[in-house]
């Protein structure tokens, strides 16, 4: 069970973005694993990838196709197969999948970004499998098949990930629709998931990727479920151009206020996918204040975040605090004095001057730990900068799926 | 159940050290959660200690009576509270322990060192539970008592972890005997529980510590099962001088020698607590070859180790090497060319250049799996460095205990 998360409600269409899905039986019968996105001509494609050394093909191919500067004018997802680990004939069939898109839409093979999510390592003819399943797709292209398509994107998650806003740029309503899918194998270095995200501006090209980089850095690189990264991670961020505004350039007001929407999707979204981490039955934003500099903050709260020891307490609904002070204590800022750290749990304050608060009581510290939310602050007490990441519990369920994964 | 481990058999005594356990009612009634180890004069004693930030008070406290050069003759050792996160009381209980202790035994506090384990933050009085159980302790000391020590310094251990070694010094010969409690808030970096490993052999100072430095660094500074590093951690080797050896010199052949048996006994202890790894059902060796460097080596091994999805799939006994693949390719090894990599489990070659092996199959790759003690085997292609760790599976019951820890 996802926590506080529901359904995709209000999609909004992006003019110039049409979707449709398919059953391409890549691993399983009878559920529908590829999804096809067009974009209208004039579109504006970026994207981050993983960071991972072992690099999917279809990584590798997308990132080669984004690079060469073509118009992109399709995305072809499947799951089911991660196509990773697959060597040469892994980047043949990534490469031939792109061919079958092109030659289905009249596009060429460099204008077809494809994406890959599920199992690693194991074999399978993808261009096959998605050769069969085009003419099915193609006629079925809609702009309303964002729902569709955020289900289909699915792995182990339990529930569809997808939000939309609206903004004014240039006296015109600009729409920001984003979908992403990822419950395991989550951990920041970008982008551990995968995440579309469509827009209806017009937006210049190097505008366009310092949305994207700042929107992904805010949200898809502050989250962790497990501390694994994927072979397979990909962000995307699409700009039609067909809401009328004039070309967004960085800076500008627009852009600010573009930049404020796609952001919040990426949040939503990011925040979306630990919701519905593996097993979670609690969502858990880590604020650490009071250090010398970001990358401190964010070593402690990954510290924490990353901590079994923690994360079975949340799950357990136990106060045990004397964890998150180990985990603090072990996250390497070499000169922290252990004296100058509060910590507190839900806004209730658990250790001040590095022991426990003299106010403090277990009874409250069970109420806090008995919610679904529970927002925990660290402050180091040496400094201005501050930090936040999100992360879920480690609970039973966790093992049970990622023990059963594959059979 | 503990993978390929079963209680301590025939636990030599060491000439100059007596050991007595006894209930103090720490946290619970009715078990045996005080030991007290009684040092002949004449004895050295070196320590490691945690490097964690939050250092509990008997860390603080027997480092301070180590550093002071004062001659060591008792060592005192308490379950269910670890006396971590408890401020300027805990330090006043840590001290008044040894004080305690100092007045039962005629020697002075400076001479005792305080070890504490057990739940991290809750206060107690710990000194006035250990004075109220010394009069029945200090008459019970005995040179046979390291099976009741062992069994008396455990938490979540499930079996006592204790190893005897005799070797021959100047044609005497010289015991080494050792016992150590962990099983959770497992990782390297000195030294990731409590362990007591004495011998009567006369060893230099000098000599002692280098003996223990390059004993734990082989041995507990390699074996992870949580990542999670505690408050408390310790490992003191104690010699008493009384077999009748030459005093060993750093260098010498009896060195060699002595050396060798205390890393056995080390190495023993250390794998005992990865075998008795909380909920663990798999033994994981995890040799990383091929390195340019160990550092690079030791990173991509715990990449490895400490990642949840690879361990559950351990537990699940399926070769989802993929997972593997996933590990190597984000531990940070920037430059790592994929196509040299090779992986096996159990001896069996599963990637070679990167990819499944075309030899391999699946059904081998279960049959492995299906294993108690599974070595991973990743040769890296790119040098001659070497490491290798250990750990084990994360299970229901690994979630099991650190939920139900302090209910």
């Amino acid at each position: 069970m996802p926590v506080g998360l529901s359904a995709p409600r209000d999609l909004l269409p992006v003019s110039g973005v049409r979707l449709a899905t398919a059953e391409a039986g890549i691993r399983y019968a009878g559920r529908r694993d590829l999804t096809l996105i067009h974009l209208d001509p004039g579109t504006r494609v970026a994207g981050v990838f993983t960071r991972n050394r072992f690099r999917a093909a279809p990584v590798l191919v997308a990132e080669a196709h984004l690079a060469a500067g073509r118009e992109i004018r399709a995305l072809v997802i499947n799951t089911g197969n991660a196509n990773a680990g697959t060597g040469e004939t892994g980047l043949r069939s990534a490469q031939e999948s792109c061919e079958a898109v092109a030659l289905a839409l009249g596009c060429t093979s460099g204008q077809v970004l494809p994406f890959s999510t599920g199992v690693i390592g194991e074999p399978v003819d993808l261009a096959a499998r998605i050769r069969g399943a085009l003419p099915g797709c193609v006629p079925a292209l809609d702009r309303n098949g964002w729902n569709g398509a955020a289900q289909a994107i699915l792995t182990t998650d339990t529930v569809a990930k997808a939000f939309s806003r609206q903004v004014e740029v240039d006296g015109r309503p600009v729409t920001v629709t984003g979908m992403a899918k990822g419950s395991g194998m989550i951990r920041p270095d970008m982008a551990t998931m995968l995440a579309f995200i469509a827009t209806d501006a017009a937006v210049e090209k190097a505008a366009l990727d310092e949305l994207l980089h700042r929107a992904v850095d805010a949200s898809f690189n502050r989250i962790t479920v497990d501390g694994d990264m994927s072979t397979n991670d990909a962000c995307i961020l699409m700009a039609t151009g067909q809401a009328g505004n004039g070309p967004v350039e960085s800076g500008s007001a627009g852009f600010g206020r573009l930049r404020e929407a796609v952001q919040e999707v990426a949040l939503a979204l990011a925040q979306a996918i630990v919701r519905d981490g593996e097993g979670a039955t609690k969502f858990i934003p880590v604020r650490v204040s009071g250090g010398k500099n970001p990358a401190e903050c964010l070593q402690v709260a990954y510290r924490m975040a990353h901590s079994p020891l923690i994360k079975t307490a949340f799950f357990a609904s136990d106060p045990n605090w004397g964890r998150l002070l180990a985990a603090i204590g072990s996250a390497g800022v070499e000169d922290l004095d252990v004296r100058q750290v509060q910590i507190s749990l839900g806004g209730l304050c658990i250790v001040r001057q590095g022991a426990r608060d003299p106010a403090y009581t277990e009874a409250a510290g069970q109420a806090v730990m008995a919610r679904e939310e529970i927002p925990v602050h660290v402050d180091l007490g040496r400094g201005t900068a501050e930090e936040e990441i999100w992360t879920c519990d480690l609970s039973h369920e966790y093992v049970r799926i990622n023990a059963e994964y594959r059979s």
